[in-house]
């Protein structure tokens, strides 16, 4: 087993912690705090129950966390280490000396620092090239980016490998070309913030009304596009440069009169505290961050259907989940997490999605021989005509489920198979669907006989699952 | 009929006039350029793709779109006017004046400016109270946002009026408080282009990465809780002013140096455009458009489904739209566009979506005998227990579909309906359902027979269905 050590356990370090764990490592924790384990256990409690429902696979099974009391001890052994300790540069120099006399001389070493560069970070320990910036967002074990930044004197080689190990746990490691301060994507939270402030300290809104001048516009745009994407459209056919010369000189408008940093007095403090209580006060942080991690896990899925933007990340990293056992008898062809946008008014899981069941275990078993979603180009698939289904008791979103499927009859074109969706915590049978499917030549997108090689696979595996009913 | 009048039919201007054609309003377009047509029919063309997905219910019927000739003929009769013409003062004005000779003096006059206050803009008009900024966001025919700004001058009573007309096709007018220049998102969009300019002219990261570094992390953040809820999160139980106690002093941090605004070099706009170019450039716009408004529309529709952010909007907005008349026989329980996240790797509708519109279709009757979705209180649900489909021809995303429902029996507390989907452009039956239900009481989540009073409602449709079958 993979172990990481993590060194401080906030919540930015137990978001590094389950994001590990949930992916079959095994994770040391270090944090001197006497309320760590309360800490990282409520972080641990959120990145449960969203983390799975990002993927139409489960995920591997959960990695052993353990809380130890020294750094030598987390890092003993780890193949990658992140440092996610407050931001006082004393501080960060301190753990490091100590990684840096009890880790081996190539682990990688992350730093989540939002702000210092590499070359402060490693100042003055033996090892200094392995020692970079992996800068996550928050909530880490959801959101894929990592700004890394290797800067002049980093290791390159320590620091690719460090990007493959991050990717591999379904981070998005962004290399950052050159350190500089607040690396990239806080210069942009910065420049925002400074403006939120003037505008509640002047009167124009209120926290709320910024956050629904940022929800219910360009914040849509930005978390599929981004800002450049978005603006090539906004230049039409003439492209960046078209549009640069329509909005550029906006640059000189007046606004650009407000970029002082408006002082932080108890009077503005008060101000914005105020404003979000009104605004947030009647949930607490806990809903908050169910609330959150909903909307993200939702909009996330949603991205992933349509295999873009982040939802392409979160896809390209279930290619490397494990499949389920099709080759067992019945074959097991779906095992996953159900997700909260399968839920409807009654709480429970929308009838139509037992038919995404259905949907997805027979494709399981399509793929074994070779007419799956990832072998369209051979121009076969199967369309299914006729669906039933018998429903035996509700599922929930946040349940571990499991679709059996068995082949009843390969015959010509037609395919007859059965599912069996079970929940795995207590083994109880959610539902049975019966199913005809017929083959389709994608070319005419009419029925056709499978190809002689296809239809023999099908014949083998019905005889499999016949036997072993009998 | 109600009429809007749009002034200016560019990108914006034409999305305007989407938006409100296809909730149903006629339109008049004033737009001299020559072109003026072809560009509207392609930001139509867009938003009849896009619009009516966001919705589990048809739009009504779409108004009649019609390019004039004069502002004066444009203005004719409307009840709303909005004016997208170029951001030069001196042409609004001329615009200003010509529609303050021909609109009556009530009816408010919406200003698209990204930067214009009201006080300016409605200077030397005849009746400048009813001038107001109305500031959208592209896509205009998706995004809900408007930024509604009456200004000290305004006459309060029409810029609330025009806000209950754009609330009413689908806007969220947020009322700006005070004028200001740039009101209050573009101040934010103008603080983060700013950094982009320097983070791409000082070689850190290219339009692409910097694209990667919101889209990954912080704009998935705020597509749905913004800047200060989400950051309340990160204060933990100690709110917002814990946040800035921790957070605040970063504001002091070297990176504020950089609030120059760099200089527009023709060397910068090339290496911009030479970067999105490579980032973007496989794509036409027309593609990049489509693809924008693909993920927009997922992920709002993402939203909708957990009743959140955006997606709240979108689920108010349907409660107007009209419902299909479950009242016929048989009664017609579903209306509505097929969304782009019905879809699967075969290019058409999942099987599992056709239990969707079966599961929407049966909440469509139990509406009417009072055991509807928005009727859960009164504790009386009906659950699933069979269904059948029956695959007759496949469907496509932006299919107008009609599901048509008859109860064919009633006993005790079980209840059987029959569904066929059919496609509206030709009549094609797409599948045919069949389903069996029982009454559940929500309090003890257990099968009982419904009280007597829906009992009777339901045994009374039964019999219109089954008299008008014979």
């Amino acid at each position: 087993m993979t172990k990481a050590a993590i060194i401080g356990g906030g919540v930015i370090g137990g978001g590094w912690a389950a994001r590990f764990a949930l992916n079959g490592w095994d994770v040391a924790v270090f944090d001197p705090d006497p309320e760590a384990g309360r800490k990282l256990d409520a972080v641990m409690e959120n990145a449960r129950r969203a983390l799975p429902m990002l993927y139409e696979r489960a995920l591997p099974p959960e990695g052993k966390i353990s809380l130890v009391s020294t750094i030598a001890e987390a890092v003993e052994g780890a193949a990658y280490i992140q440092e996610s300790v407050p931001e006082r540069l004393d501080l960060k120099h301190r753990v490091y000396g100590e990684i840096d006399a009890h880790a081996g001389p190539d682990v990688p070493v992350g730093s989540s620092t939002s702000g210092f560069k590499p070359s402060e970070l490693r100042e003055g320990v033996q090892y200094p090239a392995r020692f970079f910036v992996a800068h996550p967002f928050n909530p880490v074990y959801l959101l894929p980016l990592i700004e890394a930044v290797a800067g002049e004197d980093g290791d390159a080689a320590v620091v690719a490998r460090a990007r493959r190990l991050l990717t591999s746990v379904g981070f998005f490691p962004l290399e950052v070309r050159r350190e500089i301060d607040a690396h990239i994507a806080d210069r942009f939270l910065e420049a925002v913030w400074r403006e939120a402030l003037w505008l509640v300290k002047d009167g124009i809104a209120t926290t709320e009304e910024i956050d629904n001048a940022i929800r219910y516009g360009f914040g849509l745009r930005w978390a599929q596009m981004g800002l450049f994407e978005t603006y090539r459209i906004a230049g039409g056919e003439g492209g960046m440069a078209h549009f640069i010369a329509q909005f550029g000189p906006c640059l000189e408008w007046p606004w650009t009169k407000l970029m002082d940093v408006p002082e932080l007095t108890d009077e503005l403090i008060a101000t914005i505290a105020g404003q979000s209580d009104a605004q947030s006060g009647h949930l607490s942080i806990r809903e908050l961050e169910r609330l959150r991690d909903t909307n993200l896990v939702a909009m996330m899925r949603a991205l992933k259907g349509q295999g873009n933007a982040a939802g392409a990340l979160i896809a390209e990293h279930e290619v490397g989940l494990p499949r389920p056992d099709v080759e067992a008898v019945p074959a097991v062809t779906v095992e996953r997490v159900i997700p909260v946008d399968w839920t409807d008014y009654n709480g429970h899981v929308n009838e139509s999605r037992y038919g995404q069941i259905w949907s997805d275990g027979t494709d399981g078993i399509l793929r074994a021989f070779g007419a799956g979603p990832d072998q369209m180009d051979k121009g076969s698939s199967f369309f299914t005509v006729q669906s039933n289904t018998a429903y035996r008791a509700e599922a929930m979103a946040g349940d571990r489920v499991r679709c059996e499927t068995r082949i009843e009859g390969v015959e010509g074109k037609k395919l007859r198979v059965t599912h069996r969706m079970i929940r795995e915590s207590d083994g109880v049978l959610l539902a049975e669907g019966d199913q005809i499917l017929l083959h389709v030549d994608m070319k005419t997108r009419r029925s056709a006989p499978p190809p002689p090689e296809m239809a023999a696979r099908m014949e083998a595996m019905a005889r499999r699952h016949a036997e072993e009913q009998q």
